[in-house]
Order: structure tokens, then sequence, then C-alpha cells
């Protein structure tokens, strides 16, 4: 029997929908029954993560992730992952207080890189300003030897942009400026993008985003199934 | 504070995505925070209900669907639903085992189609043998003066064919034979369908299925963003 999964979600919504349709296509299953038994709390209490990184007002994100994640655990989930690159930042902070394992997406997604690349590598972080500010692929990274290089100011603000109103379901009305913090990062010698935010992840689908994009959420996705003790039909 | 939703899903798995997926995008919301908290069991442990009604053969599908009931319960649940018509076959050994409302799907379409048409009507059911067999919706709808009609039983094994191909995701090379199943319906004077299997849920949406189809899974989710104490963008 396969293992159980439990999904801390609801950051947002829209992107625990994505990884859990992942999860689903590309685990390799003839019936209903031979699927994923998963778990997921679609915990909207938990409060915006970047807002509380950047400014320090408002709860505690980690209240309400340990909340879920020991809800799950109780509920029978084996191991857990978390559908969001900023809380993250909080990582350390949720597996003090659980006893099963959990998959951590930034360091899956690190080891991916460093699998796939024989030489030192430099990649061009997509993601919210709180990822960026506590520095939450930084301190992963560079221990396999990968650089995280991030936008200026001014073009971050395309990416904050598009990732908010993925969450808020505003149509994105142009992708010019988003391209533009692309090109920023490429004129700094990135040529490997990493989808550093679940938002970019459900945009790479929706707005069939160009360019060499690697998405930490699909990354996420692959691992679980493989913990869970099952084959993906994608490598 | 709105109520928390708990969904009884894995029947089959894609549906349960969908059905999510649905309720977060006609959630009138502007942030993760205004979204709707959700507890998911996706029980892959639940046993084929079509299988169980027709050959009477493996284990009742109440033990684990009366399992994840009380387990989303327990968690915080205040409400369930549960994306699968066939096992609302179950739904009266399940409610007497749990202390919280249960919306029931074929109740709600049942009333919806008794709200938006003045006259006697007629529909064409499309679902798994389970649901014919057992009388799913004949019992229900019959309250509400609505008459369900089936395809002839040749007929039937296109719409069936559909439904697990959707279940073991393998492409559906053709819809002739589905098609004929509604031309079938048709000619014994429906006029109005209903996607009476939350694969056929999946397939409208998948293959742009054509024909005036009332999806059940899209009403519960409607009914299930009213009862949370939510708005939903589409009527």
């Amino acid at each position: 029997m396969s293992k159980t999964l439990g999904i801390i979600g609801g950051m947002g919504p829209l992107a625990t929908v994505k990884l859990f349709e992942m999860i689903v296509l590309m685990t390799k299953a003839n019936a209903d029954q031979e699927h994923i038994h998963i778990l997921i709390d679609n915990n909207t209490l938990i409060p915006d993560r970047t807002n509380y990184i950047l400014n320090e007002i408002g709860e505690d994100p980690r209240i309400q992730l340990t909340k879920s994640a020991q809800a799950l655990e109780k509920m029978g989930a084996d191991y857990l992952i978390m559908p969001c690159n900023t809380a993250h930042n909080f990582y350390e902070g949720i597996i003090e207080n659980i006893n099963i394992p959990f998959i951590n997406m930034i360091d899956e997604t690190a080891k991916y890189i460093k699998d796939n690349n024989n030489d030192t590598v430099k990649i061009g972080l997509l993601a919210t300003e709180g990822t960026i500010k506590a520095k939450v692929y930084d301190k992963v990274f560079n221990k396999y030897g990968i650089e995280v290089l991030k936008p200026s100011k001014e073009n971050q603000n395309y990416v904050t942009e598009l990732i908010y109103n993925i969450k808020e379901d505003i149509p994105q009305e142009s992708l010019d400026g988003f391209y533009m913090a692309m090109d920023d990062l490429r004129n700094q010698g990135v040529d490997i993008f990493v989808a550093g935010c679940t938002e970019i992840s459900v945009a790479i689908d929706l707005y069939k985003l160009e360019g060499n994009i690697i998405d930490a959420m699909r990354i996420l996705a692959l691992s679980a199934i493989k913990f869970a003790g099952k084959e993906s039909k994608i490598e």
C-alpha cells in the first residue's frame, strides 16, 4: 500500500488545485484505487507570508502552518508537502512540531538543478518579495553551489503584479513587464529561471509563459509521487 | 468567518480536482484569505461503487465513505459534500454516522431543474450503470416530478466507456457513440441532459461536449459556496 500524502494548502487556493491536479495527472494509475491517498488542508486562515516577512505585521504564519501540519498528521498523513515557496521560510518552525517527513520544495529543486547541470549554475529567481527578502532560495541553493539572481526592484514589481493578479483572479493584460524582468536576469548572465512562487507555476500553463523556466511545484509533485511509492508517467 | 467545507473525494481523483477548481474559481475573493477553508480526503481506498452495486462483490463502500466523513468532521469540517453521483446511493448510510450537514448533490440538482422549468420535465441521464441500477436519480427526481430517462443498454455502453476512460486517463478517440446515446435520449422526448457522473463533468470541459447538459457537480459547487457563507461570481 502506498503512503498517504498530506498537503498544507491555501497559499493560494488555485496553486493548491494546480499541485493536486499535477499529482493526479502524473501518477501512473489505471483506476481510482491506484491513485495516491491525499489529504488536503486548503487553510485560508494562513495569513499572507510576504506581508509578514516584509512588514512584520499581522499574525505569525507559523501558527496556522503548524496547525495544518499537525491536523494532517493526526488525520493519517505519512508525509507532508506545501505548495508555497514563501512559506518555506517557516519550514524549520513547522518540522519541529511534527513527527512525519516533510519534503522541502526548495531543496528538491536545488537537487534537480544540480543533477541536471555539470557546471556552476546561475539561476534567475521569479518569486515574491517575501521569498527574496527572506533569502528562501539563497540559503538552500548556495549550499548546492547555485547562485541565485533577482530582477531589479523596478522589474520585480512586474513579477509581484503577476503573482497577486493570479491570487485575486484578475486577468493579466500584458506580459511585457514580466518578460522585461526575465530579460533583466538574462543580462545578468542567467539562462535558467526558477518559478519560485506557486502562482508563477499556475501562470506557466495559464499564459503559456516562454523561456527556460524550471517549475519548483512540478518538481515537488514528482518527488511526492515517488515518496508515496508510485511511479510517474513523466520524468 | 465562513464555514469550513469537507470534501469526500477520490471518486475519481480527477473529478475531485475539478470540483475543488470550480469552487476556487467561482468564489468571489480578492485574496487567499477570502477563499473557503476546505478539507479534502482524496480517499483512494474507497472501492469502485458501480462494481459493488452491480455485482455485490468486494468491500461495502460505506465503510471507507463513513471513515472519510468522520475524519473530515473530526478535523473541523462544518459540512460535507461528495463529488461522486454513484456514491450518493450510500448517502443515508453515511449521514447516520456524522453530526454535520451533508449537502446532497442529487437533491440540489433536482431543485435547480425544478426552479428553472415550469412544466413537467423529462431529463436524460448520463451516468454510470451503478447510478442507473441503484436508481440514485429516479428516487430523488421522481419526488420533484421529474422523469429520468436512460439510454438503451447498447448506447449506455458508450457512456460507460467515456467515464472509465477518464478514470484511467485514456484519451477518448471518438465521441460518436456518446452522442448516439444522447440522440437516443432525444428520441425519447428529452431536451435536458444531466451529467450525473463526475467524470462526465470532467469531460464537459475536456472534450467541449455539446448539448443542453446540466452539470450536477457545478450545481454542487455553487451550493457549497453559498452554504459556506460566500458569494459566487457566476449564478
